[in-house]
């Protein structure tokens, strides 16, 4: 059989095929995500279960005329091979490559960004306002998954698109999972609905009124029962949780069924106002490894697409730890300790390594689905009360919950332990998930206490320093793996406030924060092999509050002072240095490395960590220049 | 007879009482409250509306032993007459008095913080995870308004409660009212199943199946009509949106029915897992004038609780407006002008002054409810589409919407135009309302301009010129009054990034952002009037891009420098001219006035401003002892 999708270069080209041949292209597009990620690791389970949804919308749509927005990117892939990139999708998340993420930058059937979740109803919304002012007419249409709808953001959309009549379509890409199993009472309703439980309910409490009807002759107990089939639309349209908040919902419909899907599409959007259809899919659909682990499919490593069998893993007594592990170990350990100690995560247990204590201990892990805000919040109601919760959160996703770190938190000088994960340049996931802004924000909240460690032993001592501790803590680490096999050592105390110096040296001194510093280190011996001059550099440890005393030592003994650091510089580490400086005389000159005022694309870490300076040959060449 | 209330020093002696004297209770509390806030002006509309239900609570609850938790605090004076406070609410929001807000710092039966809405689902979670851990037996009552239930993450706490079935009763205070009017699916929702329209639908469906009834006989539909009444409870059980998540809901019952409120509280109490109270409340209850105008006596300036008249308002042509007025109409303006102009904002038109646009173009001008997520995120998608939005939302507020600032607005550089209402320091608000930490936070972001105008004739020509532009800008000024009466000028483009000089002088400059330049131009008018030295003044207009050329000629021209802001000194605007003079030499010192980290409490602005150090005598001090 001819190969279809190698004719498809655009949806135009799609829309002129037949209905009966799309079953085909979906194979095709299927095979072609399959065989592309076992070379090049992306995100595989949420694309491969979108394969229908994605050949119908464009099918059904005349995209990029309506608009099509993903929340979250994840689901994708196959959107982007339909759409003018299918050659270049083997450069997907490499550096100059495809984005991961749909970004509007890239193409413009990507309507919107789509790296954080939860947004796309809003943006939908808006895009709906604006046509109607421009008197333009399109179909605008929201693809969100379950996960995704658990954040907050969404609801507000939801209540607002469904009150204001705003002329959307919401497809409810409902998996059952977010990266994790999904958690919550919306995730139990939505399984209700697809599994009829909530109408069964309502039927079988209706049946017991008509036991009574016996009275009336036999018949009238066929006719009751005619009459609840009635019912049943009728209690679903009426009772709705979506149609009670203004949404016309409709489903739920097989999302792996492609003409259903494609029939259902053309039919609703000649319907006026907000609505909402709900599309059940299977994560990793297809491919059988996947549909059967969807959290270790959710974005696998490279695999073998016969046997499903992944590259193997390093041999973990050969490498240093992730600083995810050790997270996760340490948490564990502290937890045993003191029965006060929790964990929170919004729904990156997987991620963050919280499933070691999550398994060890069940009652003392919470995974509270994509609600960062709620979880921040939770944290604090449980420390108000006497407990330690050691809320971890991606340094990305904590800019979601920045008012209750502020409001909740840090007002009532509340003892917990925010763990920022993925911190700094995060890599292949790119310019939505680079953890660049904590220093600045967390730094500015007064009773917070910003560290960032060097390594993987100081991210367990920092850990238990803020344990000890009795007022909020921000620790911020990487992505990646540390620097140790030995790491595992007797937990001990750090001063807070105080830093350290690595080496003595003269004339340049490089202040360093968290991990950064081993290359700054590296470079420094570097230069002194080369040049016999010796720079000094100093692991400042804490952002806030910083070593003045420190920073003064260094000013009274330096010409020069590098600061290094993996975040934004307009307010940073460097900035608080500086603001340090303004306390002692120092007539030197202090040259920042760090993260200029733009945005980071995607890359391997070591890629952008070069191209943003901050590299080892960025500081040797900074080090060198300045000596 | 005997005055009760008199006798009411906490709630114990509260429920030594009979039920039957409640009513009494209530109606002296009110009228405390009226007499009281008739002379000192404070949040008084939501009050009145909770006295019955602030009664019946702390009756039938063990406080402080059960958590109560308030949201917002606007309902909550009653609750601080009865809990101690009786004798001190005449020092409400006053400098070193009470709190307008529940604060734990000012009593242990405050259980939380309470001035930003929609986070006490999320603390009474954190609660009881924590009473449970602890295995203490209590209750955990968070009574959340209508209003603040539109916030997104009321929705991720009830979701998560729901479905981990935390043992909590959320009251919903459902007084169909915001600060301006509800809006929303959700808030017809409420008043569907007040009216109870969504059960009459139902039931007028159902009853049409019923007609083919008649064949069994002219009994069968009398019977049928008492299934039906039996269906109604069903119905409100199953299909419930609250039930839906996971929570048992009760209601709706009268919230101005003492008797009923705390039967209802006591039966609900004995029952598990996550409970939902549904109380209809009318905002204002008790005083006529209130009833009636519930936007106008949400927050009242001070009046004659006889006749209901405020004092009047100072006659417009004799003083500076209001620069939230000055937004407003400048905003009408650029609407008339271009179409594409619109206005945004969350639940805030009545305090910004977005209704005068509002009234004039309600087409134009769109009230999201409390949702600052939802109002960034749609502001972006109209952005994305062409229109160009003006999305306001108080500085403060602007902490719950800083991931969609980045990740909707900045990264797709779409020309969102952000009006920080209420920035700095904000007086009786206090703690949780000052907007501290915008410079900080928005100045990390790449592609976001910052500016603060001097004045309003400033504010004018700043959203001018933000509207011509093409990128996201942020403009942040305060609550309170400009300068001038003849404010009203031809509109005029600021060359961006460009800050101006107000006063040549010798050794010592001041930098000021924003409208304390006024006062910075005062002191050093002041200090020259007294000493015959001039100390430079400049307005540095724009946060971001800094002007840096102007910096360097002041590093040039000057031995010291003095910056002056409103905000956060932690990298705000202090330290980004810290960070431009690293480009000059400059050997001199630095003095950074501006907030300490410290959280500010409440007072008056001018209070606050001397708190601070950056009112007329703190400057003039500083330039003396510099000069």
């Amino acid at each position: 059989m001819e190969n279809l999708l190698d004719h498809i270069e655009t949806p135009q080209d799609l829309r002129k095929l037949g209905i009966e041949q799309l079953p085909q292209v979906c194979k095709e597009l299927r095979d072609f995500i399959i065989d592309e990620s076992s070379r090049n690791p992306g995100h595989f389970g949420a694309s491969l279960g979108t394969v229908e949804l994605t050949v119908a919308l464009h099918y059904a749509f005349n995209t990029p005329e309506d608009r099509l927005i993903w929340d979250v990117g994840h689901q994708a892939y196959g959107h982007k091979i339909l759409t003018g990139r299918k050659k270049e999708f083997s450069t997907n998340r490499k550096f100059g490559g495809l984005s991961g993420f749909p970004n509007p930058q890239e193409s413009d059937y990507d309507s919107f960004i789509a790296g954080h979740s939860s947004i796309s109803i809003s943006a939908a919304t808006g895009m709906a306002i604006a046509a109607k002012a421009k008197g333009e007419e399109r179909q605008i249409v929201a693809v969100i998954g379950d996960g995704a709808l658990t954040g907050g953001e969404a609801f507000e959309a939801l209540d607002y698109a469904g009150g204001s009549k705003a002329d959307i379509l919401v497809i409810l890409n409902d998996n059952d999972m977010a990266i994790d199993a999904n958690v919550g009472g919306l995730h139990q309703y939505l399984i209700d609905v697809i599994t009829s439980k909530t109408y069964n309910k309502l039927r079988d409490k209706t049946w017991n009124f008509s036991t009574r009807l016996s009275q009336f002759g036999p018949d009238i107990r066929d006719f009751f029962k005619k009459m609840i089939r009635g019912l049943k639309s009728l209690f679903f349209k009426e009772s709705n949780l979506f149609e009670s908040l203004g949404f016309r919902y409709f489903g739920p419909i097989d999302g792996h069924n492609v003409f259903q899907l494609t029939r259902t599409l053309q039919d609703i959007q000649k319907i006026q106002g907000p609505k909402l259809l709900h599309v059940v899919t299977q994560k990793g659909k297809g491919f059988k490894p996947a549909e059967e682990e969807q959290t270790e499919w959710h974005a696998p490593r490279k695999f073998d697409k016969q046997t499903g069998e992944m590259i193997p893993l390093p041999d973990k007594n050969t490498i240093p730890p992730k600083y995810q592990e050790v997270f996760g170990e340490t948490l564990l350990e502290l937890a045993q300790k003191d029965k006060r100690v929790m964990g929170v995560t919004p729904a990156m247990a997987t991620g963050c390594s919280m499933n070691i204590l999550m398994k060890a201990m069940p009652d003392r892990a919470f995974d509270v689905g994509i609600a960062e805000q709620h979880a921040v919040t939770m944290s604090a109601g449980m420390a108000k009360e006497g407990l330690i919760p050691f809320c971890n959160i991606y340094s990305t996703f904590m800019q979601r919950a920045y008012d209750q770190v502020i409001h909740d938190v840090a007002l009532q000088n509340l003892h917990v332990i925010f763990c920022l994960d993925r911190a700094g340049l995060v890599g292949a996931d790119g310019v939505t998930h680079h953890g660049l802004f904590d220093i600045p924000y967390m730094r500015a909240v007064p009773n917070m206490i910003v560290g960032a460690p060097l390594n993987e032993k100081e991210l367990r001592n920092m850990m238990y320093t803020a344990y000890l501790g009795s007022q909020p803590f921000a620790i911020r680490y990487p992505r990646g793996n540390g620097e140790f096999l030995d790491w595992k050592q007797e937990m001990a105390e750090l001063p807070i406030g105080k830093g350290e110096c690595l080496r003595e040296g003269k004339k340049v001194a490089v202040l360093t924060i968290g991990h950064v510093g081993n290359t700054a280190l590296k470079a420094a011996d570097k230069v002194y092999t080369e040049t016999g001059k010796m720079a000094g550099v100093y692991n400042m440890r804490w952002v806030k509050p910083i070593d003045k005393e420190l920073v003064q030592q260094v000013a009274r003994s330096y010409n020069i002072i590098i600061t290094v650091e993996d975040g934004m510089l307009a307010g940073g580490f460097g900035s608080a240095v500086l603001e340090a400086l303004q306390e002692c005389p120092f007539a030197g000159k202090v040259v920042r490395l760090g993260i200029n005022d733009e945005f980071v694309p995607h890359g391997t870490q070591q890629e952008l960590y070069k191209l943003c300076g901050i590299d080892f040959d960025g500081i040797v060449s900074c080090i060198e220049n300045n000596l």
